[in-house]
């Protein structure tokens, strides 16, 4: 990426602001497809490969919309996205806004009020480039921020409650599918006495960066855009994240592909271990 | 129990305003204690075996208190309640009132934002004596209403949505030992392509009543108190609840003893097919 940045680095406000806006925006979005059979509703396949719904629509074209109003202020960046790949604003994009636009799609489109907006904002093309992370969860309306190097917030308070607890008490699988679990669940019988499956890895991810559970594992490979913006919530948080099927987490490119299931614990030690009985 | 009803059966009324005033009073009793450290205090052991901590007794005291104040105006009744068993106010009890003042317990410990005020009245000592059932989830400030013969509501409005999809989609686990699940989970495989475990029976059961979630099953005896409000839900829905391991789900005792697992979904057809998976 070249060109030289035109909105302050690391300041966080105007993304926070786009961010807020467009978090708004589906909200709007969801209210007029206020039903299952609406928000069901096919509207092909997604460049990540998941099925895509009306809803799925809408929400990327609320964060469209709000970078096109951004670039016409004279910001290039390249938009990437679950469901449209990658789209280019501009010849010299700085930025790299990494976008799910809905986390935990199959929550949303049955109303289990348990989905997120997860944004990402990277100065280069890898995991290691992200400088802000925002999740906005639409059920509980909770706000996560963080920005590299500078903390993480909730609901515009620094996260500072106490973390996961040292002995693993409360485990967060995401990849919903039944066979997934069948087949794993097992291997984590001795690591963790209680689970939860939510439906939503970048709201899980937020729930560790907040001590609310203590480990989380996806189950199947995920791709960047599910956990850029979480990740660096986790992070900020002093915590542990890593991808046990691909390389360090850091040089994991932002792009839609599926690459590797994901391990995310208090420290390194809870990552090998999770990832062992994930590799069982 | 004896002594005509001095409030008005079945018209909701003045149950509902109780209850929305016992969640207003929750609300402030979790703002009082906004930590894990804070809500995870030990506070003994409740009569239905589960250990107590501080916000079961906030939320419990809550409850009795706006049952006290109701007593003082003529209305005699017996509470039953997770905590404390049974309490009875008056020599004449028209009502039985079966409160879990926190269900989803571990979630509410752990600020995680899907735990409900379950209260269900009845006139008898039976599950099948119920007329009024009402649920508050905490995180979406969803309020889940139903009355005997008269139908269920949503944030006031008839629940009248599309119900469970006819072919199993979702299936929501209930008790969340990861070795209930690691030894069940097999066989639910072919009955149910996707799963989740929420934390939260009542607030499940709920979800399956807004065909939000296609079935539900406790992998653990459950008590009378945590299903009491939300059963009355899925049946003025139309759908099926039924407990497995012991008789008639009517005739169930409106008690804090643990007696059976619990199976929900469609049809009876649906329950007989996980409670024949949960006996394998």
């Amino acid at each position: 990426m070249s060109g030289a940045p035109t909105v302050p680095a690391g300041a966080g406000g105007p993304w926070l602001s786009l961010c807020r806006e467009v978090a708004g925006d589906i909200h709007h979005a969801l209210a007029e497809l206020p039903t299952r059979a609406e928000r069901e509703q096919p509207a092909g396949r997604g460049q990540g490969g998941d099925d895509t719904v009306a809803i799925d629509i809408a929400a990327e074209r609320a964060m469209e919309r709000r970078l096109e109003a951004l670039h016409a202020t004279g910001v290039d960046l390249v938009l990437v996205s679950e469901e449209l790949g990658e789209r280019v604003f501009g010849e010299r994009p700085a930025w790299r806004v990494v976008v799910d636009p809905i986390d935990g799609s199959v929550n949303a489109k049955r109303l289990i009020p348990f989905f997120a907006l997860s944004v990402a904002v990277a100065t280069g093309p890898a995991m290691g480039d992200i400088v802000f992370g925002y999740v906005h969860d639409f059920g509980s309306g909770e706000e996560w921020v963080a920005e590299r190097g500078k903390g993480a917030w909730l609901d515009g308070l620094p996260l500072d409650c106490a973390g996961p607890k040292e002995e693993i008490e409360l485990l967060s699988l995401e990849a919903t599918l039944t066979e997934y679990v069948a087949a794993r669940v097992e291997a984590f019988r001795d690591l963790a006495p209680r689970l939860r499956i939510m439906g939503s890895l970048a709201l899980s991810l937020c729930q560790l960066a907040a001590g609310r559970v203590d480990a989380v594992v996806s189950l199947r490979p995920i791709r960047s855009v599910d956990i850029a913006a979480a990740q660096l919530l986790v992070r900020e948080r002093g915590l542990s994240i890593e991808l046990p099927d691909a390389g360090p987490l850091d040089e994991a490119p932002l792009d839609v592909t599926a690459r590797s299931r994901v391990v995310a614990g208090r420290t390194p030690g809870d990552c090998a271990r999770l990832a062992r009985a994930l590799l069982l």
